[in-house]
């Protein structure tokens, strides 16, 4: 049964959308005033639904709705409250409105549960206004090292500490205190097209791909375009273009999940008439399987090396990122495709291409996610956007699933 | 008979590199202080040797030795006296400085000739202060356009006309004054590694190459290196990747003189984590057969092109600069290869993948080039260096062919 209505969520996405820095956009940056302001009204939106709410050190927002008989083990919802500059209007706070929403009309109609439901809005996800992301999910189990934000500040010189001081918020290291989630739901928009392309509204995911990123530096012989031989050049732009080449075919021959993207390419000197002595560019790698990823990235980096040292070409190759793929919970993947199947609801199973608070809480809680489509993909960027009917959707399949947890 | 020593090139090139802005290299554009001084300079030392001497309205600078027999005929040599910013010590001026100590040399063995021997600084050759190059050449021949400078300014808005009356000169819609040439011959640094890697100390030019440049867009989708699948893609770097193995691998196929080189690449966004929507790059093609040329371009444009629409990417291909290739004259050629012989030079007769002021005379004067070696094919940089041994070798090229055409 659907029973979530379009303006409901249309007018809480609106307003929510309003506390925003102004410019194209929603731009709502960690501690920013108007990061303040949108937790504060969260804050009296999730009181006025009868919830004990609360913040904890460092500013993550919790609503709960005690459980009668089992108030002690907590069903968790919610996302991330900040966002990218000049971000779209769901990336982060559709989980945090959808799942207030759904709490909202279970208690309407069913009352009180049996367990406690609770509504998370997480301080941080996204790394945008300093580098460090997972900020909010980090602390909540306790997993956020102080001293990585010590001497960290934003593009305006600010300090990480200082801004939290300024918000109000204070690190403290104290024991986590939600080790007490039985079980943690995130709805998000997909930031791809695959539901799109498949024509579903719902996507239960049921894992977030392990993802490598490097930065590669070849360096050849800056040369003279008109006066230098074939034969004498040591072309990095060439030696670029045959690695990217050579990876991008074995990528597709291997297919879905694996993706992987030369997203920044810089040569030097970068002009018409100089052979390019020197090019750095970046790789991204992503798969859901451990050894997938680890035996394509092995191949992928002597395959660099061949087709370099073959061309007199030195190459260095840097990997900064390693994480690895984290698997959604069976029971919640299962519970969410049942509730779907009895409510009708026009899913797909699939993996999460990007990572997400939920891949925090997955180790440690049971953890599912479900997706609602973005058209065309489009993300991180003003024009993102989900139909208000898929919407519905995904909040349907959250508010069933948060149902049969906690009642 | 080689009696050119090295000191007097290397004091003469040291005494010129001097009157250069400060800085790494030699600095010295057209209309500066330094090129005033330099230019200024070079008159006095034309006149010691007894010289007529003249700027034209635009501010090239002519020394003449009257021949004795046939004055009217001039068999004239020079170069460029301006520079790129930071260029070398020998590019452009070696061919001035050569060329003065070829015809000191031999009126100071010979006297007089019978046909009058000229040494030409030129005003202008690379384009690196205003966006004109040839300057100085071109207005040998009344080939220069007004309107070409009228509006265009260097990179601090000063207007090159402007510049051009503050050195003192003007731009006069007289006819042409040097018709008068009956032959010319270029000394200059090769700019490439041919000499060097082939173990010759003089290069006899037969071609100046034609040259192709384009600026090329792709366009497909920006999409999240994440969550997009490899078969949703319309990734341009792969696209840009793809022409550029297939262009190189066709170039080198061909072999000498086809040079291709993809210079410049911007992709957009240029970031990790984000699929290129879009890129721009350059390509810039050379061979000394214009017909060979013509049809290596438009077989790369239809792959370029096929390539793209087979990835669903748009493309925009910009032909930029189409210039034909230049011969050198055959009398000159064999005139060079001649005293090469009888004075056991030792050279190559091969082309010029670089422009040269040898290119606008040619069509209008007997025209030759002679190179000497670039140490590892390095020029427009401080770094620019030709052993003393192989400049020498030039110069009696010069001189001896010099010998040949006036006495």
């Amino acid at each position: 049964m659907v029973d979530i209505q379009s303006n409901e969520i249309e007018e809480l996405v609106e307003w929510l959308s309003n506390i925003s820095e102004d410019g194209e956009g929603v731009t709502r940056l960690l501690y920013s005033q108007e990061w303040i302001e949108a937790q504060s009204q969260l804050k009296e939106k999730f009181e006025e639904l009868g919830m004990d709410v609360e913040f904890d050190a460092v500013g993550n927002l919790f609503g709960t709705i005690k459980g009668t008989d089992e108030p002690e083990k907590i069903i968790a919802t919610g996302s991330h409250i900040d966002t990218v500059v000049n971000g779209g209007r769901l990336d982060g706070q559709l989980g945090i409105l959808g799942g207030y929403l759904a709490i909202k009309h279970l208690i309407e109609k069913n009352g009180a549960p049996k367990k406690s439901l609770q509504i998370i809005s997480m301080a941080e996800e996204e790394g945008s206004r300093f580098p460090y992301a997972f900020w909010g999910s980090k602390n909540i189990f306790g997993i956020a090292n102080k001293e990585d934000v010590a001497n960290i500040a934003d593009k305006d010189g600010v300090k990480f500490v200082d801004a939290m001081h300024n918000a109000g918020f204070d690190f403290l290291e104290t024991a986590p205190k939600h080790n007490d989630l039985e079980a943690f739901i995130e709805l998000h928009i997909e930031q791809g097209n695959f539901l799109e392309e498949e024509g579903a509204s719902v996507g239960i995911v049921n894992s977030i791909v392990g993802q490598k990123r490097y930065d590669v530096v070849l360096k050849g012989q800056a040369n003279h375009a008109g006066t230098t031989l074939m034969s004498y050049r040591k072309d990095t732009v060439e030696a670029f273009s045959r690695i990217a080449v050579n990876g991008i075919d074995k990528a597709k021959a291997i297919g879905n999940p694996l993706v992987l993207t030369f997203g920044r390419v810089n040569p030097l000197p970068n002009t018409v008439n100089v052979v390019p002595g020197e090019v750095s560019f970046s790789i991204d790698c992503r798969h859901t399987d451990q050894n997938a990823l680890n035996e394509f990235t092995a191949e992928l980096e002597e395959d660099m090396k061949r087709i370099a040292t073959e061309m007199g070409i030195s190459i260095d190759i840097n990997l900064w990122m390693d994480e690895a793929p984290v698997p959604m919970d069976e029971n919640i993947i299962q519970t969410i495709e049942q509730v779907c199947v009895e409510n009708k609801l026009n899913y797909k199973v699939m993996h999460s291409g990007a990572g997400h608070d939920a891949q925090i809480y997955a180790p440690r809680v049971s953890t599912g996610m479900i997706f609602v489509p973005s058209i065309k993909g489009i993300s991180h960027n003003p024009a993102e956007h989900t139909e208000t009917s898929d919407i519905i959707q995904g909040i349907e399949a959250l508010k069933n699933s948060l149902e049969k947890l906690a009642y």
